[in-house]
């Protein structure tokens, strides 16, 4: 019955007049018309679009869908329909009619089979064509579980796509994938039913009216950012969602995703793109929008274990074995609260800490983006006699609040002694008064604040977002992939870990609190013990262990705690050898595996003698230096240009003479040898670091190599079995004069050699590696679990 | 008659008896005994010797001198003596019998000839012999004014020298000297006299009780410093000394000197020292004290003209017209304000601003070096639900409090959330209360806050020490020298800089607040109108010139300011290159000029495009790159090794082939010049940087040269008339296809060349200089006034 009142009522007064027509009819189509947040906001918000748009030239259809039957399912969605509000600013009256109306124009399908969605399709057309409506375009909104998902595209590409010259947009909700291999299937199975831009990926973030102007407020105060929005300005960016409530309720969904995947891989790190982005020359071009914030993305450091710091509510426990039906010995390592510092490398942001924190159980439910400038400035006055207005000695701070917490709107604060900003006076307004309220630290008198003319509701924003067509507003397949690469490797570093438990509320205390040390995040308050699980004890948790390897001594960890130790190792190799000679002779090899050591000095090693040090190449690829392939080059990325080693002490290989490269009669070898012969005492190295390949090679001393493995030359050209081939190696000769030699060996891929040469007496020519026998130096071993144990 | 009483009544008593008389007796000769010094504070810290040091084993003579006649003078010192006052923590009976004695010890001497010191000496010996007395040594403390000095101190050494076995300590009073040449002078003069051991000169802040306990503290606190007291923990220092007095009634001595001279550069900058220099193993070895604060001093950076902000407070110029006689037009430029950024090179501090402040007619009376570590820390929990008391959150400082102030007492202060301090119990005692008292923007209650036990006057501090030997408390000739040789610099530079107007008191409010700005220190408001002197324009003021010189723009300024500019031009260059082409090729030449431009872009400019820079050099001297006499290594030491060129952008001449020095056949010209044409397009340059000789020489390319004037050669091997002789250089032809010339010429030494040139044509034969110009390039000439107008 309802559905032929719908057909023969509605298009008095709700459609526009012939005149108004030419910009053609929209259908929405609301998948999961019935469920939680279709209920909480989806409606309200395609009501509201309604409301704006009911004037735009557009015609609308709004089709709910859900699994349900037809006759319960209309039940369920006009309860829902019935309820929808008006909002305070509009006419009373207005409203009413409108809603009524938009009653009028909704209806309810069951989308369930093949059949359902033709239907759907052939009824949506037969409208068309029964009013004489030209076609404008179809939204698609998926508020339906992520296993639903590709099911329901392929039946949208195959029976309901809008005729040539309609567009298609399908909204999709997170989560969109539980790591980066997952968001890659996902996303191409989305992309075998839907081109890119017809696909709209919610991030509701983005509609909150706070994040959604930071763009445009950095746009129009860029007279007065532009000095100032750098790292030699900015002090600290604090991206800060709390909650007050648990998981209580949602551990089936939580205790897979976590709060990282819940809320920081998403919103924070959108926020945070719109802090660190450049600034596109024009911020109505979506394209450019959307290309600059891929490139901060794709500029953030790598994250690594001890960027983050962990928590778990101490009832959440309990919450997952009740709710999921675990026994009491179930652990869950799955972390409620987080704490992330993010750096990025590019010039603009290089050194300056992001710290992303979220979390459940908290003291206040509160949301806020928070860029904290440095304090330069010296006052004479003493501060009972400063005038309090625009100290420059006062804290420097914009504030994007969010919402919730004291303010309890969305925000945006300045403070006073930084500038009076630009705001659109049509959408944000001055607030003046709650003097005795303190934000920040400071009296919210310190602050230039505006609120919102009109407070939006997130999804309101976004889905009058999707009717504009402005992609910028979601999230791209790039750019979703990219937020996976950068969080994955994290994720998968602290699956195991266990986070610090928390009591929940104020009685948190000071025990969530941390802090940052040499780009690390660390807890500033030891774990109470009386919150300690007795049974909480993990891989990780073992220490670094210490026995002996072919005879010599051998460091054994996890990978990571590894690398760390033999960083320190070298730091105090470094230190020793500068106290004892002023200088430290250092020899590096290439490969892969001496990467993380790279890194780990570069970032941690602050208090490196490197304008004492002396940098060598065990070994080199026969290519120009600047080649990707050369082990200087990969030296060059991950460590020197991050450390001031002067310039003299840097020593690459001279693969590359005369324009031609290793070629035997321009001497390379001989020329590295004497330059060693030159600075290095006795040619005799403080340290060489060493790697082992599958073969047994070590340097690019290969199996039954002619070169370098027997015999007194210093510097040898051998041959490779892998591309490219030629290379340029220390021989085990000059090795073997070193004070010390660290060999490194990482990973899985290195098990079996490790194993086998875990047995073998001195067989260089078989397995290189076994001649590595330092006359009257020192060897040690670094392997890993991985490659230890397998 | 006085005399024979002492003479009589001098030794019941008041002389140990024989048993305790082995350490012998000190004479301490006052000179100036009725000076204000000596009035105000060092009779008072001799009779607290004097008190101290009764029980010692060691018996006393005080004798004052001045130029006045025996009885007036006596007269006088005498009415200054009863006036002794007895310290409050003393028995007054004791202090009363004591004052006695001390008053009989005392006895005054004119000393006017050469006559009057021999009598001194006679009367000394002949006192010692008649009571059987072995001298244990002779203290004379010169309270009289600098020009004094010489003729005191060659009738001490002709006349008043102890006997061998005796020492002898002269205990000088500043001014030490007006800069480094005349505290040279000073020094040679008093060396001449005194062997340096024997000099105690007196900086009586190293006797405040605060600013003495600085290096005690680091050495007590070491456990919880160590980690913290570096660049990576310290957010900066403040050193500080306000005063509420003018200098009405002083202008004759204020006037020559200024308030840098009269305590940034003896007592800011020595408690400085204590702050910066590295910890001695052991602090009671003087000389290893001394030998710590020697090197932290010539560790500083060099300041320059932008590293102060001065002022002058507004009276002091009828002050000075009043007191010097000086008519309406006579413009004082000495400061009586000054914010000074000093920065250290040492691996410890590099980077971490010392803001030095001081001025008189400010709006309190304080004394403090303030010590603000980095905030690292995030606290979770909301800032009203915080425990107060050890928040990590809250800032972190530690704070030696000289005296006056709010606090009205010299104390220590360390933040709760630091540590709580070991101090020595009998000298420093914890101070509670006062809670509603803020200082450094806290209330009291965040700090553990100690006091002295007992208050001691500096002088009494002082003296104490001078008896003890203590030399590290005093300022020897070295630390003299190295604190004027790095002060002096600015102070030339500064010398006729108009100083910001102040009203004096509170009503500076903010105007005397200023800020640091990339290395450089700016006040932050602009100089209000009304306060500005109409007349008081300078030539600094002097806006950079733009003109013509030999038909291309000229850019004229002081050499300074040149150098700025310049800086500013080559970053426009590199950033237009960077966007054009993806990098800037930067050519440079050796000698003195560039290293000032080399230092301005290391340390003012940090957006540099480094990164994407290529540098080259114009010329080289032929010897090997580590030569200090290379051009290269003096590229490296001034610019390379502080900014981040990667290691395949930079580009050194191959002046060093096969282990010889530019020979012919080893073709180093030719390398390099294939190395130019495989990177630079076309071999046009983006930036040649090149100087100029009295000879007219440019870059390597001399006079008559057979090289590089004519002909399509790109680099060349020349001979230069000065060692050493052989070098590699830019033909005309390479650095005329430059796409921008800048040429720089500083110095009156280079006025007569300049001159000379501007009036020739081109004749690169006899001045290779006039042969640049650029084919399609730009040629600019940057020449400072001196060399412009001589």
């Amino acid at each position: 019955m309802l559905r032929r009142v719908l057909c023969t009522m509605l298009f008095m007064g709700a459609f526009p007049s012939p005149a108004e027509m030419s910009q053609g009819h929209i259908s929405v189509v609301l998948l999961g018309a019935t469920g939680d947040l279709a209920k909480k906001y989806l409606w309200q918000g395609l009501f509201q679009l309604y409301m704006d748009q009911v004037s735009s030239g557009h015609s609308f259809t709004f089709h709910g869908a859900a699994l349900t039957a037809l006759e319960p399912g209309q039940k369920l969605m006009f309860d829902v329909l019935k309820k929808l509000a008006c909002p305070p600013d509009e006419a009373p009256d207005r409203c009413a009619v409108l809603k009524d109306q938009f009653l009028k124009l909704s209806q309810y399908h069951q989308l369930k089979t093949a059949e359902n969605y033709t239907v759907l399709n052939r009824e949506i057309e037969a409208l068309l064509r029964q009013e004489g409506l030209k076609e404008a375009g179809r939204i698609f909104y998926f508020s339906v579980p992520p296993f639903a998902y590709t099911e329901i595209a392929r039946h949208i590409n195959s029976s309901c796509r809008p005729p040539p010259g309609a567009w298609l947009r399908v909204v999709l909700e997170k989560p969109f994938g539980h790591d980066l291999e997952s968001a890659q299937q996902l996303a191409a199975e989305l992309t075998s039913f839907f081109r890119e831009e017809e696909m709209y990926r919610v991030d509701h973030y983005l509609g909150k009216q706070a994040v959604a102007h930071i763009l445009p407020f950095r746009d129009q105060n860029q007279q007065f950012l532009d000095p100032i929005w750098n790292r030699h300005h900015v002090e600290r960016v604090e991206i800060v969602l709390k909650e007050t409530v648990d998981a209580k309720g949602r551990t089936s969904f939580y205790e897979q995703y976590g709060v990282i995947r819940d809320v920081l891989q998403n919103h924070l790190t959108e926020a945070l793109m719109f802090l660190t982005m450049e600034l596109p020359a024009n911020l109505s071009r979506t394209e450019e929008v959307l290309r600059c914030k891929l490139q901060a993305l794709r500029s953030l450091r790598g994250l690594e274990k001890h960027s983050a710091v962990l928590g778990q509510y101490q009832a959440y426990a309990s919450h997952v074995q009740e709710e999921l039906k675990k026994g009491q010995d179930y652990v869950s390592t799955t972390p409620t609260f987080a704490g992330v510092l993010v750096q990025s490398d590019s010039l603009r942001w290089e050194g300056v800490p992001f710290l992303l924190t979220s979390g459940k159980a908290l003291d206040e439910r509160v949301g806020y983006v928070r860029v904290l400038f440095k304090n330069r400035a010296y006052c004479t006055q003493s501060e009972t006699l400063r005038d309090a207005g625009h100290s420059q000695c006062k804290a420097k701070q914009i504030i994007f609040y969010i919402g919730h917490g004291a303010l309890n709107t969305p925000a945006v604060l300045v403070s006073r002694n930084l500038f009076r900003p630009v705001m659109p006076k049509s959408s944000w307004r001055e607030v003046v008064g709650q003097p005795d309220l303190h934000v920040f630290g400071q009296p919210l008198s310190d602050y230039y604040v505006y609120s919102p003319v009109k407070e939006r509701d997130a999804y309101s924003v976004l889905i009058s977002n999707i009717y504009h067509g402005r992609k910028d507003f979601f999230i791209t397949t790039e750019n979703l992939l990219a937020s996976w690469a950068f969080w994955t490797p994290l994720l998968n570093s602290i699956s195991h870990q266990p986070p610090r438990l928390y009591p929940g509320g104020v009685e948190n205390q000071n025990l969530l609190d941390f802090e940052m040390v040499s780009g690390e995040l660390a807890f500033t308050a030891a774990e109470p013990v009386e919150l300690l699980n007795p049974d909480r004890s993990m891989p990780s948790d073992f220490k670094t262990i210490q026995s002996k390897f072919r005879q010599s001594p051998l460091v054994s960890a996890w990978s990571e705690d590894l690398i760390s130790q033999l960083a320190s190792d070298v730091e105090k190799a470094a230190n020793r050898a500068v106290a004892g000679s002023g200088q430290f002779h250092l020899a590096l090899s290439g490969g892969s595996s001496p990467v993380a050591l790279f890194q780990r000095l570069a970032r941690h090693h602050y208090a490196f003698p490197w304008r004492h040090t002396h940098v060598w190449l065990v070994d080199e690829r026969c290519v120009p230096l600047t080649d990707p392939e050369s082990n200087f080059f990969s030296l060059h990325n991950h460590l020197l240009q991050s450390i001031r080693v002067p310039y003299f002490n840097v020593h690459p290989m001279p693969v590359h003479l005369n324009q031609r490269l290793c070629v035997e009669e321009d001497g390379g070898t001989e020329l590295y040898a004497k330059e060693i012969a030159a600075l290095v005492a006795n040619s005799s190295f403080d340290l060489v670091l060493l790697g082992l390949g599958t073969d047994g090679h070590t340097a690019s001393l290969f199996p039954d190599s002619e070169n370098g493995l027997e015999g007194t030359r210093a510097v040898v050209l051998t041959e490779s079995p892998v591309k490219p081939h030629q290379r340029m190696s220390f021989s085990l000769f000059l090795i073997n004069k070193a004070r010390q030699v660290f060999v490194l060996v990482v990973g899985k891929g290195k098990h079996d050699i490790t194993t086998q040469i875990s047995r073998v007496g001195r067989q260089p020519r078989k397995w290189p590696i076994s001649g590595v026998s330092p006359s009257s130096g020192q060897l040690v071993w670094y392997v890993d679990y991985e490659a230890l144990l397998g």
